[in-house]
């Protein structure tokens, strides 16, 4: 393929012509080849920013993003397969919830996960503050994994989809991430590459996501889902909210010992709630089982302790220490200051501001602003308010988990001025805004 | 300047909003000083392509890329200072004309002229045919022949407005070429760089432009008037038609000849009267003469062989053959092969591909398809028909001057190709259709 030909894609696109299947894998092999400099990309993709791109050139892009790489077969599993992701939140630890729920309900749960980056956590680097535990699953050990337990959690190879990375940085580097046809192409390239029966994917919208609203969640929903059927792929997609954090804890440490009381059944809320709505849709997508029944048994596996022991088996076939699953504190480790977290002004809770919250945790050591930077998995912040709640000043409203007391204070402050306080009653989003597929 | 707020200066112009003239200079110095990526800056680019610039963001980007190298002055001449650019067409010798016409009338013409490039020829090149004949005049030497023959034309130095040689490569190279602004600011960073009294702007119109309706190059007039206007310069700007070649000449040493009949007061046509339209618009402005005087003193000097001597002098001055202004085949180079063109069919010409004959004399060697490619400065085609001639089969339509017969076939075909010929008669288009400013 000669050069003028790419440029003459980029014009295509630059002028409002929809690209054919062809002219967009061309130009993405030219890019993982060398043949298209990063110049050319760039411009590329701020012209599909700015006029968009339709189902068919996403599913082209998405399908070059693929070959780039290897694919994982999960195919002769006796158990339905299935994989779950968040577009990232804040206080987002519902995979380590779902993960065993969904092996002690009798599936597979083969899932790749990511780390944090900004305001958002990531479930790899929550797993990892158990002591011992490895996530560099090789593909066969992940697959004896399922198969064994049910369920594991990995970090994808190098090789899984690295046109996804390269682009990725790309976007970051040229202002040019905030597309949904682009950000779905990068969601779903990586589920796609991984060959499960069902993909559940959790479309964040709120404050604390990358989707500010839900109509805007709804488009990426919709784009994903596309781009499963377009591959001949089982998906269900759900818009929830992410206009507070999800659960108490925002963290590493923190977010795994707030999973484990979930799974003890001792935690009641949304972030419970959330990973058994997956889980019974999982559930009900795999056989005969309507919702209600699907929802029932998920509430029970929770309660009886048999998601809590699928847990502990996930934890000790990956190396961590499986005492995580009885008494957190044991083992995770905890941060040399922790301070009550006070409440600086009274009134009615009327929003939280997640990704400020997201941001004082990662400012803490709890998260990275760079890919590959290290992260402190002890520390982190525990709010135990949501929208609707009535705080009274000086009242203790949660916990920092800081390395000093200098960070602790600036963390309460960042907390405190993220909470909007005021007189009338305040109702919180709803949890769930819909499903799709 | 952190690479974060280049990143935020796009990201505002990919969402639309006006950028300061502080974010469009800082952006620009930053990519001239190497901290912003070529991948950002392409990004940008199309940003811009799509997104549009206003009046206020063009000339901050002008202003800035001026500020990227040195500027040149011409106070302190006693005569009014005059620059004329054209913005690229075929058979396009005006300036060779102008130049000593307007030096004949009494005004000094500094001129920092350009090469060919695609289809369009380069007053630089078609000057370097004439042996002997230096373009690479010193700031010094430049000045000093203006104010003693009243003309000169040079090449610039590489330290005019580099930003503009940078970001067209980069522009040529990602697809984003094609935006008014961008190209407004291109064009207009050169001319505001030379500190001439008047810049008499040709924005050419048709097939063998690079804006190809009169609307289109309209909006580019308008946008360089803004920027002298922005700039505090005085400046005249001209919409003409280059829906057919301008002269009969398409080549380098032959647009010389031609221009050399034009000063012998010998040639009637349309690059004779576009000459004196520009030297009249010169002279109108520098004093208190009116248009229709203008023309007429300009008339009178093609005629009586004042801006012919101008010429010899502007030559000679130069290091070039002077001879060249009274038998001009006696010094240029010929083409080992001169073959008459015949017309491979009958009718009126309704048309004229006029960029497909400049393709065709640069297939001859007379253009380059890259920047620095090597030109053969004797080769190139002579048309003698214009749109509304009638034309037999077989009739001699001008001269093919190749280095070989098979390439000089080649051309015919080519040529005969771009005429559209058919039975009924037919008006070409204006000359001018407009001046601004």
């Amino acid at each position: 393929v000669r050069v003028t030909d790419h440029r003459q894609v980029v014009a295509a696109k630059r002028d409002g012509r929809t690209l054919t299947a062809a002219e967009v894998e061309g130009f993405m092999e030219g890019y993982t080849g060398g043949d298209v400099s990063d110049a050319l990309a760039a411009s590329f993709l701020m012209a599909c920013v700015l006029n968009g791109m339709d189902a068919g050139e996403t599913l082209a892009m998405t399908r070059a993003m693929i070959a780039s790489g290897e694919t994982v077969s999960f195919s002769g599993l006796e158990r339905p397969t299935v994989d779950k992701h968040s577009t990232g939140g804040v206080s987002d630890g519902v995979t380590l919830v779902f993960a065993p729920l969904a092996a002690s309900l009798g599936l597979a749960v083969a899932k790749l996960s990511g780390r944090g980056l900004g305001h958002t956590g990531g479930t790899l680097d929550k797993l990892e503050s158990i002591p011992g535990l490895r996530t560099d699953l090789t593909p066969d050990e992940l697959r004896a994994q399922v198969a064994e337990v049910g369920c594991a959690v990995g970090a994808p190879s190098a090789n899984l989809v690295p046109a996804d990375g390269a682009l990725y940085a790309l976007r970051d580097a040229t202002a040019t991430v905030p597309s949904i046809p682009l950000i779905a192409a990068s969601v779903m390239s990586k589920k796609l590459a991984v060959g499960t029966d069902l993909i559940l994917l959790d479309v964040k919208a709120g404050s604390g996501a990358f989707m500010k609203t839900p109509e805007e969640a709804e488009r990426l929903a919709v784009a994903c889902l596309d781009l499963a059927t377009g591959w001949g792929r089982a998906a269900r997609v759900a818009v929830t909210d992410m206009s507070q954090p999800l659960g108490d804890a925002v963290g590493n440490a923190l977010d795994v010992a707030e999973a484990v009381e979930v799974l003890q059944g001792g935690f009641r809320g949304r972030m419970r709630d959330l990973a058994v709505a997956f889980a019974a849709a999982a559930l009900e997508h795999a056989g005969s089982v309507g919702r209600d029944e699907a929802t029932a048994r998920a509430e029970v596996a929770l309660d009886d302790g048999s998601a809590l022991e699928r847990f502990r088996a996930m934890v000790e076939a990956q190396g961590g220490d499986p005492r995580v699953a009885e008494d957190p504190w044991a083992v995770l480790p905890k941060a040399p200051v922790v301070r009550p977290l006070t409440a600086a002004a009274s009134g009615v809770v009327q929003a939280i501001d997640a990704e400020a919250i997201g941001l004082a945790s990662g400012a803490l050591g709890a998260g990275r602003l760079h890919k590959g930077d290290p992260i402190d998995p002890a520390v982190g912040i525990v709010v135990r308010v949501k929208v609707g709640d009535r705080v009274e000043a000086g009242e203790p409203i949660g916990a920092l988990h800081a390395r000093d007391g200098g960070s602790a204070a600036d963390a309460a402050a960042r907390v405190n001025a993220a909470l909007t306080l005021g007189e009338g009653e305040a109702a919180p989003a709803p949890l769930v805004y819909g499903w799709f597929g």
